[in-house]
């Protein structure tokens, strides 16, 4: 009767480093199973199917929805993206730790759906370096870009009730920030008790 | 308006390995105040008063605990031990974060006047390697022993209401472990917030 899986929820705003972090902690705790998420819009160059995202059509994404097949979904910037419930519940069934890097609206259904799940989210140091950060990625315009920073300023709002807020103003520090909690995690009496029942159960004479 | 500092308690039974713990952490997070305690116990050899205790005398210690100078204080072997209240809690009063190491009858007395602390339980790996490390500390004989075991069978009853367990089965990870407890709390968002107000505050048009 082993405890369930851990599920970590990694959030934030575009443009807050999510990415890069979870790609970084991944190298660091190869057991932890990250979960690729569903999408309906094109790869990028560079993205592969199932390694990035799973590349569905709106049909298929559609589908999956009303099958309930998503433990959260979101439509972004005119995408949908989901994240699939088998796999994910099967793996936290086996007592293995989960990682979900998704928007802002799909951690909201998780907390919901899963309040016990550890709830992370990046946040970049000011307004000048996520401008910074979304002006690098943007292939649009101004008026484009204004949507998108009062988009991440809602974003940004959600932040107060997560678990976590992790500042990625220095990116080696934001890693072992991550990395830090996924740990401390692990330390949780709930999660070690089981494991030194006998060392702690008082004599029963 | 700063938020008050956090506190951390570092408890276990004797023979767990709490003070090697602790030094490390201490070296690697500097900023963090150890509380030194008062004790009653005569200094042992390369023991310096005011670095490893407070070495008083039965009266002090007597005259302090009635003036309700002591956080917590347990008596332990013959011997009695004690948290200087006002040092404690000027600093946490500063914002500072504080470490203190006691035995579990002193972290009880904590846990029930700051129940906000951050409880660390160390434990051995088994019974085995605990008989080792008391035997190799102790100067008495087996019957002594005995006692001993007994009284860390007890000790190690309290770990269940801890926050945080570590085995201490290999000491570089225990470290590690540790400092993630201390890391990871660092970015809880009650002590991250009042530094990203400006951030998550949504616009009030």
């Amino acid at each position: 009767m082993g405890h369930r899986g851990q599920l970590f929820v990694l959030s934030g705003p575009s443009g807050a480093g999510k990415s890069t972090l979870r790609e970084r902690v991944r190298k660091r705790f190869p057991d932890l199973w990250y979960s690729v998420s569903y999408t309906t819009r094109a790869p990028r160059p560079g993205e592969k199917d199932g390694e990035d995202y799973y590349f569905v059509s709106p049909e298929t994404f559609a589908a999956a929805v009303k099958a309930r097949g998503f433990v959260e979904w979101a439509r972004v910037h005119e995408h949908c993206y989901g994240t699939p419930r088998e796999q994910v519940m099967g793996h936290l069934e086996n007592g293995r730790e989960v990682l979900l890097e998704i928007d802002v609206q799909g951690a909201r259904q998780v907390k919901i759906e899963m309040p016990q799940a550890c709830f992370v989210f990046v946040l970049p140091p000011d307004v000048e370096s996520l401008k910074k950060r979304l002006r690098r990625r943007a292939t649009e315009g101004e008026p484009q870009m204004k949507v998108r920073l009062e988009q991440a300023a809602r974003e940004m709002a959600e932040a107060p009730w997560y678990d976590y807020l992790i500042v990625n103003d220095e990116l080696d520090r934001a890693t072992e920030e991550l990395a830090a909690v996924i740990m401390a995690n692990r330390c949780r009496a709930p999660v070690i008790l089981p494991r030194v029942r006998e060392l702690v159960q008082p004599d029963r004479g």
